[in-house]
């Protein structure tokens, strides 16, 4: 009988089968792939890495701002993907490697709940005391094609071809979509991307979302807004897509379309067995990160839509689930939720948005500093950076930061722990950030808030 | 009759004179030379240009590991000087102007006490109920020659030449040394970096003096140490230098030799009219900047030795200078401040080190975490990356955080607000920062204090 089975060995699962050993529980871990999951072997190391190519890139640009000129610059996708594969395979190993020196049991094979306390793998059924949950989220069928259709792919496909397709059209809601674009764009890909919102990051706040916009555009990256795929046929060496918008339609030849919606799959976990609905949207926590059902956690991209889907999040959930599986009391914190994306720009959201907070009854005060009155800001040239703060009016609580700009993803922790930390617009006011970094913008926004900003006209 | 006086228009003077001026005062502000000060015209913000440069080399480096191949890179100092020069010029109109807008008197002058409530500037008196000093400090001749040579100069002579030196000696304690050893290095001129100290930054714990030593080893940057400079002579071309060390002594050829060692000017600013000792190391103030005269505050590199001139120190200091001024009762956290070194890698320093620490009886706990088994560290191949966290063992409270690494200067904004907000262990350990970053370290660092570390081996 284990005290804990967690299944799946992702960016939630790993950390939760670890915590749980810590706190002495005898644990397995089932993973039907690949230790380190999606996050790891196809998304967040491997995109980190394409977006550190792109960033050189960004480098080389404000290079030749600084005076220097540049004769030849040749990237090579092969030995790109060369490195990035050759570390993930290192990381891999260095998860099975941490998970057993934690003297949990690792076990390869699809995880089912079969019923209170039981789990189905490998044709047996495991006794334990507790279940985690972790098994994330699947590829959902883009609906605009019956059926599979070749050349219409998701970013595991653009992982394992050798070659970064030549026209791409990137179509649809997915943050990530602005990321593998960019990064096309800048080893000399065509790309067209799409979204059927009114705008790229309807969930950012307008300064965030048009300051980014703006930095795309200007460097050669248009978003087509409103928009429908209506038809999609197979044409001599490529696709032609036809796509509708509020006025009128394009018909476009490409080589591929990048779909890349997810969605929590509940389907197939065994779930009825426990008395969970797997017809859900998502599976249902608590903030003890517990399912309806006693004894069965959930953790990740399980149990949110795909606008909920970092790895943070999971692995912060991981922590809670495996100390209240052992005992303890642990809450998540749903007012330091992060959403980030790699651009360059990056950008970098912390908690609540002021139309949230409006919308959730709070007096909002907002307060913002451009990058372009940064002094490290002025010398990077970095016109589209911004940092707002949303706070609550009557006692300064910080309630939200919001980011666009180069390093904001590592800003980010600054709002994470101001707001963990019940952290008011005085505690920001007066932090003295060291000069010259971006991060000073952060005080100067909460300055702002207070109607005493400082270096701002 | 003034409310505020300001002496000193650089990165303590001006926020004083604005914060002053919010609160309702009527200010003045004296500058001798060039409002921006040291800081803006001829400290961190040309450096912080220089560091950029510096680092568009290092973004190449890891663009060549990434798979680009860079046909040709050639440097041109002189747009760079240029570019920098124009945005220097920029930002000093920008600071004119907003003390203007402010409704703040500009005077162009030597800002001299003239005893209780007087400042003589211009050949006129002033008079004020107030009056914060902010005038800095000033180049401290080396005491390895008699009186001035050719050759031996500061940053400021390198930074108003129009080319930089093909050989140069850096020699002393100044941790700007390294910054720009390290882009003389990397824009292809010989550098030979000299400490009279047993190693460079030894107020830096073991493992980041350590590592920064590694990696400016790495990249061909040696360091001699306990060196003295014994005799200087012109030479045909340079000018030849003998070092001894602890073992020995070299002579070496070189064309210039940097030395830059500060120290608060105390003389000629009338101290002794309003009773205070001009002959002391720094003009002594308490938690609210005010020095033993009553009416009198003081800001800034006056008011420390070198190791603690940083403007974040001194624009900290500012605002709580002017609102003591205008009647409110401020009080410097001592608790934060921070070091901040822009090499690259880079090195962040906040409160306390384990020996600080323990010299203070604390019952200390440390933990660390490498960027080596930091996801984005490892993309990076940030090898020598570390973060270290230095906690009272009792209750867990944030003494000090510890960076050596890429972005670290950004990352310390976290632990100044963590133990600015009497953060404990628990409260970093539970952060969830955004994946993948450079960050995630920090909370690492905290749960292996905690004995729970997630991810190290």
């Amino acid at each position: 009988m284990k005290d804990v089975i967690v299944i799946g060995g992702g960016a939630g699962g790993v950390p939760a089968a670890i915590r749980a050993a810590q706190l002495g529980a005898d644990v397995a871990i089932i993973e039907a792939k690949e230790f380190g999951g999606l996050c790891m072997n196809r998304g967040c190391v491997p995109f980190g890495h394409m977006m550190l190519a792109s960033n050189v890139l960004g480098a080389v640009s404000l290079g030749k701002k600084l005076g220097f000129r540049f004769e030849g610059i040749n990237p090579d996708y092969g030995e790109l993907k060369k490195r990035q594969d050759e570390l993930i395979g290192f990381m891999r190993m260095g998860v099975s490697s941490t998970l057993k020196k934690n003297n949990i049991e690792l076990i390869e094979g699809k995880g089912i709940l079969a019923g209170k306390g039981k789990v189905a793998v490998n044709g047996k059924i495991r006794s334990c005391k507790n279940v985690i949950l972790a098994t994330g989220a699947s590829w959902a069928k883009p609906d605009f094609i019956e059926g599979d259709m070749e050349g219409i792919i998701n970013s595991d496909d653009l992982l394992t071809a050798d070659e970064l397709p030549e026209r791409t059209l990137l179509f649809g809601r997915s943050p990530w979509l602005l990321e593998i674009g960019q990064f096309l764009h800048r080893f000399g890909k065509k790309v067209i991307l799409a979204t059927p919102d009114k705008s790229i990051l309807p969930n950012e706040s307008k300064a965030i979302r048009t300051r980014l916009n703006k930095a795309l555009k200007t460097e050669g990256i248009d978003i087509l807004r409103e928009a429908g795929i209506t038809r999609v046929a197979k044409e001599k060496g490529g696709l032609s897509v036809t796509l509708n918008f509020k006025k009128g339609s394009d018909t476009l030849a490409v080589d591929r379309i990048l779909y890349m919606e997810r969605a929590p799959s509940l389907k197939g976990l065994g779930l009825a067995s426990v008395g969970l609905d797997e017809d859900a949207d998502f599976l249902e926590v608590d903030r003890r990160m517990q399912t309806g059902a006693a004894g069965i956690y959930a953790i990740g991209d399980l149990t949110g839509l795909q606008e909920r889907h970092y790895s943070h999040l999971s692995s912060e959930g991981a922590l809670i689930a495996a100390e209240n599986a052992m005992g303890l009391n642990s809450r998540i914190n749903r007012l330091t939720f992060a959403r980030i994306l790699f651009t360059q720009p990056q950008v970098a959201s912390v908690g609540m948005t002021e139309k949230e907070a409006k919308t959730g009854g709070y007096d909002v005060i907002v307060g913002a500093a451009p990058y372009g009155m940064n002094p490290l800001g002025m010398l990077l040239s970095e016109n589209e950076g911004l940092v707002e703060v949303v706070a609550d009016k009557k006692y300064g609580e910080i309630l939200g930061a919001h980011f666009v700009g180069t390093n904001v993803a590592e800003m980010a922790g600054q709002a994470i722990l101001a707001i963990g930390m019940e952290g008011t617009l005085e505690d920001l006011a007066r932090a003295a950030f060291p000069h010259p970094t971006l991060s000073e913008s952060l005080p100067e926004a909460a300055r702002n808030a207070l109607g005493r900003h400082i270096y701002l006209p």
